[in-house]
């Protein structure tokens, strides 16, 4: 058996988020559909980096399988695309070894976050960024608010209560804003994220940035430990998965 | 009754076009729809400076309706907006003459022509740019093709066979071309475009671009006057409606 490491990109908005569920359309599904007929018949496991929900898109998912078929690692892209749907883009494969896992492997991710600020959002940017709905953050508090999150901490504020891991410490490594046209982007790189962690740091960041929050209130949310005390969830449209990282 | 301008932008990839027809979402029966909830059940018909195909966008489509409602022409985008579907948005209303058509009035329309380069096409951009399927063309050579198709002449070569107008001659003022990182515009000027004409100069010159067909050839095709002579029609969802003129 080889194993192959995958890096993919898609557009989540027609799927009901990355993994396998009993309905709807998932990537995992079709990537696995894919790989059933590259092996005639033999179904094969795919392992990601982790989920992605429903609408959320990925510029560099990581993932990994076991073939035994010869295919080298470098004709899996274009092998794989041609079975592949277009909002799912096999970007590079390579052959790795058997201790590399797509998951366990990971040293950290990086998420990028788009708002739109455009007063009348383009119907063109309606499933790939957040509409601002006319308000215009001060990108100075919201990277005031940023540099208290920055670090190693408790974040169970911002995670979904229905988030069951005991542990909900994480470090975020550093959250930048970068300025394209009409849009602001939050890039926000970290050991590990919670469920839902990315959109709740962006839904707080952007009530800082707004006005509705105070970005000096932010240690107390932390402290807290209570997701009530957080910042709205930003939606799912605005987030893209952008890179894993494996310790490069 | 007042009359009113209105400037729109849509992401054609949900619509059958813009023009209502029998069966399919269209473009013009959602704005019909907006309209007749605003004027509590009394039909308000939409004039539109031209159709556009299923799956093709508009950046700035001009439309007019007349209205007895005394709202002011500034009003407009937000009165439609609030209840128009996200992937049409009104960007610009004012009120205007009578004398004001906003077909009839025309002068000219401006369309951008998308090509996306990448060899691994982006799956966000599925909908807003034509893949190149691997092709890189020699922009020099579209250009020498373009300089042929520039000012008057029967387009009847580059029309479709299913046009019915007898008047095929048409002036193209410009043609240019941008390139925008991994993304090959064509932007295109003219006081006129026949059916199909712009998807089939972009595939004339695409050819001309990737080696299929010699810009030399050109001049040639326009005088046979044969729509076999043309290159292919090029997909609909590079196709974008900029710009409508009205001698300014």
């Amino acid at each position: 058996m080889r194993r192959i490491k995958v890096i993919i990109s898609y557009d989540g908005s027609g799927f009901e988020g990355y993994q396998i569920q009993p309905e709807g359309r998932t990537v995992q599904q079709e990537l696995e559909a894919a790989l059933l007929v590259i092996h005639k018949g033999s179904a094969i496991r795919v392992a990601a980096s982790g989920r992605t929900d429903a609408g959320v898109h990925a510029i560099g998912q990581v993932l990994h399988f076991d073939t035994p078929l010869g295919i080298p690692g470098d004709r899996w892209p274009k092998v794989l695309n041609t079975r592949l749907p277009a909002d799912i883009r096999v970007l590079h494969a390579e052959e790795v070894p058997e201790s590399f896992h797509a998951r366990f492997s990971a040293t950290g991710k990086t998420y990028r976050y788009i708002w739109e600020l455009a007063e009348v959002p383009s119907p063109f940017r309606r499933h790939f960024a957040s509409p601002s709905r006319g308000g215009v953050p001060d990108i100075g508090r919201m990277k005031t608010g940023a540099a208290h999150l920055v670090g190693t901490h408790d974040f169970t504020s911002f995670c979904s209560a229905k988030t069951d891991v005991a542990d909900k410490v994480r470090t975020v490594e550093e959250i930048r804003f970068e300025e394209h046209g009409d849009e602001l982007h939050m890039v926000i790189t970290g050991s590990g994220f919670l469920y839902n962690m990315v959109r709740i740091i962006a839904g707080t960041l952007w009530a800082a940035g707004t006005g509705l929050l105070d970005p000096a209130d932010i240690p107390g949310i932390l402290t807290a430990k209570d997701r009530t005390q957080g910042g709205k969830t930003a939606p799912p449209q605005g987030l893209y998965l952008e890179k894993v990282h494996y310790g490069e």
